[in-house]
């Protein structure tokens, strides 16, 4: 069995561990880098070093961040005494961009899978309860995606604050802006009815 | 318009350059590396800066190679007198493991697609004439994929291999091993009869 020469072997290998690619997909990015965008390859490549040497984990909220200065941590977020809980970056990104609120965060990066070998520590959650009894948080306000794993996650969560004597709320679920009840599925439906407010 | 930090935003940017890669896509690889494969990063930093310094296309078969040396351009290999024409390195490797075929190769790297500015000279067609030319190629076997482009790619190097009065042939196009009739679409068939052989 021939194989490619060494280095063009090694690049295919190192493209695999991106996550979603199979073999056939990494060899076209391989030849395309390659063959057609040397400077995207080495922008890629110089990028990466400078991230992997210049980002790092917020010590605080766990977001990453740059030159070992967060701006998620500012002590006027601090001031509003709440803490919005949520997935991961994205998520954080997300809320930031859309909701007008501005108090801190705190950054599981994934949620409770105990069959995956991820458990309370390694989503830092002894850092939220250390944040939780140091008596800044007034509010824990918790925003994990509602699929089967966040319920889980949601709920351990809503125990923590509970024992720290913290306010907790989550966030809203029910039918999407634009959404037509119609359309809309049964569990979300049912959400929807459940969490009904009076206007 | 809140976005992540510059050197995060920075290598986001980069991997979307991969092919088939998306914002969103790009986002989750991001992520991925720093949170959980920072080892894997590190291999794909280098890796690719060494295939940049490292890997070349062979002057005389434009495959890729290092150093200087190309593994389908031995003196054994011109001997045969046989000169493979494929489009992608993935082809010339897939005829090599599966074909006993031990001649020299081409390599065009892509097809002839006028529109999208891909012409004879990008696929270092005259490179292939000035072969044809020095009378080392007794055969042109041509190995493009049965494609529209391919078709035409085919066309052309046909007639340039009669240009300079080389034999030329082309590998048979047809129903595959283990495939049945019943299920092997039209054009395949109509090829199959159209390309029947005596027995």
């Amino acid at each position: 069995m021939t194989a490619y020469s060494p280095r063009l072997q090694r690049l295919i290998e190192a493209l695999r561990r991106l996550p979603g690619i199979g073999p056939k997909s990494a060899q076209r990015m391989a030849f395309h880098l390659l063959d057609r965008d040397r400077n995207g390859a080495t922008y890629l490549s110089t990028t990466l070093a400078e991230a992997l040497a210049g980002i790092e984990r917020c010590p605080s909220c766990r977001m990453f961040s740059e030159d070992g200065h967060c701006s998620y941590c500012s002590a006027t977020r601090a001031a509003s005494g709440q803490l919005c809980v949520v997935e991961g970056p994205a998520d954080l990104l997300a809320i930031e961009n859309a909701a007008g609120y501005r108090g801190r965060y705190f950054v599981l990066m994934g949620r409770l899978s105990p069959l995956d070998g991820i458990g309370p520590k390694e989503l830092g959650l002894d850092m939220l309860a250390a944040r939780l009894a140091d008596g800044t948080v007034q509010e824990l306000i918790i925003a994990i995606n509602p699929s089967v794993e966040g319920e889980a996650t949601a709920y351990y969560l809503a125990e923590l604050a509970r024992a720290h004597q913290v306010a907790v709320t989550r966030i809203a679920h029910g039918v999407p802006l634009g959404g037509e009840l119609e359309y809309v599925d049964g569990g979300t439906l049912a959400r929807a009815l459940s969490g009904r407010q009076p206007v």
